[in-house]
């Protein structure tokens, strides 16, 4: 059978609670497509070719992780669309993220990816970059340490780093 | 049985291509844990509980893909490590947006990860954040639009500057 996953998604770590959201390919993808203006059920089924139970248990599995939220737009019959909140907003740094590591990792020496970023309305390139917002320089993980946010002071006992 | 992933690896959007390596549980976790300094089977088995026939073979993929490299360290026995490439490093751009995300949005009303990333000499604060490098300023999902880069005009595609 397939192999358990750990569950992540309590561990003191960001990085490991978002992998409980992020380390699943359809949840990327079904995000990816509601960042590229996706709303409604058949459109998500024919972008994605997901079967239709698969679908539903995904959608509602990132409605109750309140990256989307099902709003009826219609009544008689009531229809329901799928639309990014605030959260889903947000997590669309991490697309953006996986955008530049694609695009500078993911294309075969000498070939560049054929899509390009750009705004809506003045239609320059959009160039996703992470950086370190102390410094405004680039993160080098050779350079960091993780360490405890708040040293006890009498409260409970905080969970060891992992 | 379990369904079958669609295949992004040759997708034209680079988050797509992305998400055929990311959109894994144990490719994230495990890509965490070299990041953390982890090189060993035996750590990583240890760190992540996972069973050593699927560690091997995430490893090995991991290696296929360029993200790790296997490297002896000891002769006889001969004994191998696993150490992040440069892609590898770059792919933690990924996971410190993750971070950042994680960081907002996972954490109960009221309570703050435990953790922070500090840089290791200064020991001050590294905050990731993602931007457009183009403007400096934040990344809206709604403002953005995608384009082909390389209109046809008959020739191979143009190595252009981003």
């Amino acid at each position: 059978g397939p192999v358990k996953r750990v569950d992540t998604s309590d561990w003191p770590c960001p990085i490991a609670r978002s992998a409980a959201v992020l380390g699943d390919h359809w949840n990327l993808l079904l995000i990816r497509q509601a960042c590229l203006g996706t709303r409604r059920f058949d459109e998500f089924q024919s972008a994605l070719e997901v079967p239709r139970a698969v679908l539903t248990a995904r959608l509602r599995r990132l409605c109750d992780e309140g990256m989307l939220e099902r709003v009826a737009y219609q009544d008689a019959p009531v229809r329901h669309e799928y639309r990014l909140t605030a959260k889903g907003r947000a997590f669309y740094d991490v697309l953006a993220a996986m955008w530049r590591f694609g695009n500078d990792w993911l294309w075969p020496d000498g070939e560049r990816p054929p899509l390009q970023l750009v705004d809506r309305d003045s239609g320059d390139p959009v160039v996703p970059r992470v950086v370190d917002e102390t410094t405004g320089g680039p993160i080098d993980v050779r350079r960091l340490r993780i360490k405890l946010a708040h040293p006890s002071q009498g409260r409970p006992a905080p969970p060891d780093p992992d």
